[in-house]
């Protein structure tokens, strides 16, 4: 069995792979050969950047998850392609976001992806520890999750505020983003220390 | 041998994955920052919610369907790139079909895509099934097939109702995948009881 | 040493299963919902076919190629890089053909890139039979490889014959693919049966 | 732990894969099906190829920079995306640079990606060194890292260059790349005759 979790984490991690890379044709090659031509781009960059590191966060945090399972179960493999399916929204929002200069309802509607993503992580996440039953080594790994409760909470903050400024949204986006690129050392402690 | 499998389940993957992934590109990033301007895609991203379900569907069963596969032969190899080709078409006629708000021709052309795609599995699985011989665990786990059998006959009956009316077809679309979203208890089922 | 082939494997089959897919790119999605604005996609649909087909060889013997190599060195990795390089450009000539309706150059540049492909193929042969020496079980399979030799000149034929008929020349290619669909005998043969 | 290393292998093998074969679709196919409409194509094709071999070189290099590595920590896994992050930019600056003819700022602009790719990567292996400790077989195999230090310093000069003949910098690109075209025989060496 685990052959198919092999798969799972294959296709996974091609998804993601083909995800972080094609958000970068969003930046479109300019016509002139001048420093002025990259100005423009400029915001497009930096979202870009953005979510490079959050897909980076989602591949790293996944491929943690799945380190603990043995049998994938219908239930996990439609919860991981659920998930999936939310990141694979990344390179449009982004796009949309950097393109539109971090304008109000783009940041706002990047911040309902990153919280869909979240649910869609926490809804696996279950589903796992669920399968693995009382003894979840993963269940055990989370603990109490504080990363994983905050998330989605800062990301709620941050599209409520985007009506009063979208920079306090995006200073969210980029403290919740730090807070996950440590690697969830709650997950390494159990499984190596043990 | 396992090795021929490995790859031949890589290619796949790596292929299934990139289609997934490249039908988000259909939603082209709008130039205002408005969520007027997410309106008019909103029939792409039904139609593209769809497609990734199917196609979800297809990395599963597929995924089962070579699980029994022990040895990789010419014949299985072409019937498995024939069914990649009508995947392949996936984005195409998302996109399609999405940009002209599920139209007549569009719809019906989608149906035809999804029959083909069945057929070909189809194929692919009738030329497991010759080669593993009389014993073939897979003949066991799929029995009489009635999914199998059902869904060719939906796709055929939502293309001639497309004429009547487009939503009669989206909808049998809907209920074929339904049906599909729960994992092949048929399969599982021997693979691990028994 | 078999995890450095492995990922020779795993990036050779990334790279086909990319080249396979964006190909269906160049079938740009039309914005008329009739089966009229299909028409003018055939030829592009009908290069499509071809080139897909041709991937699919390519994959399928790259992957006997590979099956009897146990030690990557440079070599192989650069030869096996520069194979990749010609394939690469399939989606550009297959676009190109395609949208100008198997017109003249075109159609001779596409023999090119069959021919340069070829070569490359060639050489990635000869590149890991040298490396294995007088017992070369690779060698033994491919033996006098006809097809080997026959294509390449096909490919010639077919690019001088453009001059003539185009169609000569698309019939060339056609045959070519033919002849190679059937996987390759020779290599299986050696390898299983002794 | 080595599935762990397996997927930080796969995951950047198909980010590789998907960044030397999406750098083609800058060729953009051209309407016309004469031979005068490839010759606009020409420089893109050129720094197509050059770009072609960087992404080449790198998987070649990073598939020996891993392969000492037994244990993935949080910081090679960022490392190792920090890499692929420059790596990412090059459709984006070999499509500027070859559009443009060659200009003296996407010249320019292309270096420092170069450049920045080169720190990344000599960061990753620093942070690989570390973790190996006193006795690092890759610390031993790098040795002094001729090539490694001469490379930032001949993008730097490219870099420089660029304002007295663009042509100085892109033969200095030429001239690194042929330099590490062959395979870096240091690690090889270390590997396998000790």
């Amino acid at each position: 069995m685990t052959i198919t979790k092999n798969r799972l984490e294959a296709f996974s991690d091609g998804v993601l792979a083909i995800i972080i890379t094609i958000m970068v044709l969003e930046l479109k090659v300019p016509h002139e050969p001048d420093l002025a031509a990259l100005i423009p781009l400029l915001p497009i960059f930096l979202s870009y950047i953005l979510s490079f590191i959050y897909i980076g966060i989602y591949w790293n945090n996944h491929h943690h998850l799945l380190h603990t399972v043995i049998k994938v179960s219908g239930g996990i493999l439609w919860a991981n392609l659920h998930l999936l399916f939310w990141l694979s929204l990344f390179p449009f929002v982004t796009g949309w976001m950097g393109e539109n200069h971090f304008a109000l309802v783009p940041t706002a509607v990047y911040g309902i992806i990153l919280l869909m993503a979240a649910i869609a992580y926490y809804i696996l996440q279950t589903t796992i520890i669920r399968q693995q039953g009382e003894k979840s080594i993963l269940a055990k790994a989370v603990g109490k999750d504080l990363k994983g409760k905050i998330s989605p909470i800062l990301y709620l903050a941050a599209i409520a505020l985007v009506f009063i400024n979208p920079i306090i949204s995006q200073s969210l986006y980029v403290l919740v983003a730090l807070l996950w690129v440590i690697p969830d050392k709650r997950i390494e402690r159990v499984l190596f220390e043990e």
